[in-house]
């Protein structure tokens, strides 16, 4: 039609060849959506692995995302270097997993909440950044993974103290100027908490990643066989240190 | 942290001010989606009065969306050239507006499609153009109600004639190279069907704005009054029509 | 050859198109480049007209710039909504109009300098804005103005009071604190200069644009006729003043 | 004044971090400028030396190039990868880049062409191309050493033909469809040229580069002492090959 030069304003959007995409979303005002549905304190575990849900949804929907790391309210979604997904169009990547992920939350919720009810609709941004060397996008994991680890022993200690009694501006008070030695000397002592037995979902967020994994598949004679398949594998493995890297060589090539 | 200097790796996308932004999603696959769901032919109003409020929950959360305008599997949001949401950066406004959207899907699913079960969670693109002047802006709103109607009046014939009997082969043969007015004379001489009958919905999509409208609230004494209130209103018109923008001068302005 | 794919790493800068395009030029450091070359205080003529002369070569060169201001060290090219120069290619605009203008300024510096050695290569840097109306269009001409007068009242203030015998230091705080009023009463009542009467290049900048001027052309055979032929002119108007744009109504056009 | 809110249409343009940039220059219709001012074909050491000094400029103003490759009418300058010049805003980078370039160009014109009169002044265009690691620049290099090395050949080939006596259309005609292996051939049996004695300059193009050279200084006694000073330095290498690589391990990391 005589309409249809409008298209023309529709600008380029590809993203450099060659880098890493980190597509990362984090849910809107989950500060209010925590409260309102009702989340245990300091971590729920239905939340966190209803997000996995989610994550592992759009791993298997997006052959090019290598691997996900999740903690709290968002989700990183590392596409390789090599990924032409959507021709590598900025606006088209981030959407198609943002949107993905936002069905696939309220499409799961019944099976990890049960009859909590979701009350409302929820949302979340995302965007895409591009690491261009494997250093600096081991760095971005990193830098989401202390992410979640001081805002779990902040948040651990915060409602352990509030459970006992405290108030919460007693208990911000009692962590203001603190250490992570402090925080786990406070638990420790004072509630005999080993941090580092807390689960490790909570310390160190989740990775999602493929991996082979065998599985039993029914043949058509009805007989059971072993198979070994790909799958999205969860994981909540200390990936700051080089070990986990020493570990898994070939986790970012795709 | 020490990371944290992967944070300078996010690049600035504010969008230009000044300009009007549109904002369209697309239902992902959906020649799949809705032939998994069985969505009736050529039009689900169902489907249609599910996208109509999902669009309706934007509008109710995002203030600077004036005007949307949706039709098969999509819907075009548009903010007002004063819009400051998200200081205009384009990855937030876009995978706001489009999580919430999907999300929004799942939400009321049942609410119209019933003992239709939702099978997998939908996915749905999104993109932002910007219009820089009021005229291009209408032909913009003029090609999607445009494709609108051709797509509906090919469908309408192409399923009117499967239906009396052709193959899909055959409707299509019988189709191909006819104008407007042949397929209009088509189903009217063949099978009575005066094509404006046709519910306005189908022909024309949905145009989503805000209004005053009137509505009974309950008083603290437990009188109903009438009160005047903004509520999100759907109309069928046609907005390629001078008519239509006369009456309505300043729905884009925000 | 094989190394071609490298080209892919080129992404595509196309700028929106129906808007106005600002190219704005400014000189790198001409705080030393001026005084390295003794430029007159606080204008110096020759310097403008050299400016001048390498602005309406870009106008002689690019069609799609519909007009031209200058100050001090700098040009802005504006370019019509409907440019299609270089397909809107934002850094093929700005670096071929940049380059364009540094090397006429080498070209041409003699012609307005004369004796004065040029003793260095002097650079620009470039930029391009999008305004998608008349109204902010015509607010950045506005503003490109009001930076030249009130650089310019305050720089003839302050050389005309340290030509009278003060400091620079006298002649900063002498001025600190002063409106235009008290500026303009300064020059009348110390000096009796009157403001207006400087020479309005200096104190409005250069408007570059195509007119049709008339022109003696010789014929093939000897004799000279009168001919009107479109070609650059320079005015000194001030643009701020709705009149200019009363008298001027199809300058942005192009 | 109240009009500055015009600069909030200027959107940032800040590139990546930690990719390498490569500012490519090329001139603007140099196929007619070069038949204007009666350039040696198939080369002209003149121009090409003019080209070289120019860039030699612009190493020495821009501490960020590491090295610069030119040829034909064409420069590149790469940054390196941890390059903060300009806070890494494109059209700074590029537009200071290349209008240094172009006004020295006229500016050194007659140490090059002595008597040959510069008619015009020239005009580059300049883009900023992102790579993200030494593999892909390195073929970036290449690419653009293999782009001399092809057209050098062909030119050599096409020109000893016509001066030879062959009509332009005779010795396109000659050429079409042959090998680098069968123009090496051609040179050598019928004319007698050793492709490979052909001046390096010519064959591979110009590199520029930081080194430390030696150089006498005057001291303030009048005595002369030898000093090893950095300059900017020419060389005319294969670095396609490994070899140059090897035996440069740190070029490109600035
Ligand atoms: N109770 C509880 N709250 C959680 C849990 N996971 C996340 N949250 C809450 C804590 C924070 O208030 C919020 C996440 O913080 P954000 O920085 O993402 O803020 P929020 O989503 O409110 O705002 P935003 O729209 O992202 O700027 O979600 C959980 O497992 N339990
Ligand atoms: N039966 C039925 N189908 C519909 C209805 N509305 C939309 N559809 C189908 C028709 C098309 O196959 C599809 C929309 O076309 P698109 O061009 O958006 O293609 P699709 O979503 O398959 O691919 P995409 O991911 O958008 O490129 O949805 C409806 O009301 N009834
Ligand atoms: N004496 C004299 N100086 C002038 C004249 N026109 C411009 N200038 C000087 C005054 C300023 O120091 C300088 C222009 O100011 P800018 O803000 O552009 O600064 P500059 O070019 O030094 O730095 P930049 O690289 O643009 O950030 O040029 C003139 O006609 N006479
Ligand atoms: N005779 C002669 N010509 C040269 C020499 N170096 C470059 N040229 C000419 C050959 C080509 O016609 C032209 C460079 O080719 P380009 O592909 O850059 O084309 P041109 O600059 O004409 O157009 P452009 O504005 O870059 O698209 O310059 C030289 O040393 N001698
Ligand atoms: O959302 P915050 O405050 O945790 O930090 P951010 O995500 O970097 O900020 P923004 O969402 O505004 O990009
Ligand atoms: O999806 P199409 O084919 O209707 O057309 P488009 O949306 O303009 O194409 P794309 O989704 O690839 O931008
Ligand atoms: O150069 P200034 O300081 O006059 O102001 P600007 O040109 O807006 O700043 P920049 O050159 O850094 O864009
Ligand atoms: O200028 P060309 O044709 O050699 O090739 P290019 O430089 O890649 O093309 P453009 O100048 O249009 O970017
Ligand atoms: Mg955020
Ligand atoms: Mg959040
Ligand atoms: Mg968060
Ligand atoms: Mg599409
Ligand atoms: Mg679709
Ligand atoms: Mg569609
Ligand atoms: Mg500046
Ligand atoms: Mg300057
Ligand atoms: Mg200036
Ligand atoms: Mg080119
Ligand atoms: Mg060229
Ligand atoms: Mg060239």
């Amino acid at each position: 039609s005589k309409y249809e030069y409008v298209k023309k304003f529709e600008l380029d959007d590809r993203l450099l060849p060659g880098v890493w995409l980190v597509c990362r979303i984090d849910g809107r005002g989950f500060h209010k959506f925590t409260s309102e549905h009702a989340f245990r304190k300091p971590n729920d575990l239905r939340a966190l692995e209803l997000m996995n849900k989610c994550a592992s949804r759009v791993l298997e929907e997006f052959d090019d995302v290598v691997v996900a790391y999740g903690q709290s309210d968002e989700f990183s979604f590392v596409l390789s270097k090599e990924a032409a997904l959507f021709k590598r169009r900025s606006a088209k990547i981030s959407t198609a997993i943002v949107s993905l992920f936002a069905s696939s939350y309220v499409f799961y919720w019944k099976e990890y909440f049960h009859e909590e009810v979701l009350r409302y609709p929820p949302a979340f941004d995302a965007r895409i950044v591009c690491y261009p060397n494997i250093e600096v996008l081991r760095d971005y994991l990193s830098w989401r993974q202390v992410d979640c680890h001081i805002n779990n022993l902040y948040n651990t200690c915060f409602w352990t103290l509030v459970e006992s009694g405290k108030s919460p501006k007693e208990a911000e008070e009692r962590l203001c100027g603190t250490f992570s030695d402090d925080k786990n000397e406070l638990l420790f002592s004072d509630f005999g908490i080993n941090y580092n037995d807390i689960p490790a979902i909570f310390r160190r967020g989740s990775i999602l990643r493929w991996d082979l994994v065998d599985k039993m598949v029914k043949r058509a004679s009805g007989k059971e066989v072993q198979r070994v398949i790909p799958a999205v594998v969860t994981v909540h493995d200390d990936w700051i240190k080089d070990a986990f890297w020493i570990e898994n060589p070939r986790l970012l090539e795709g």
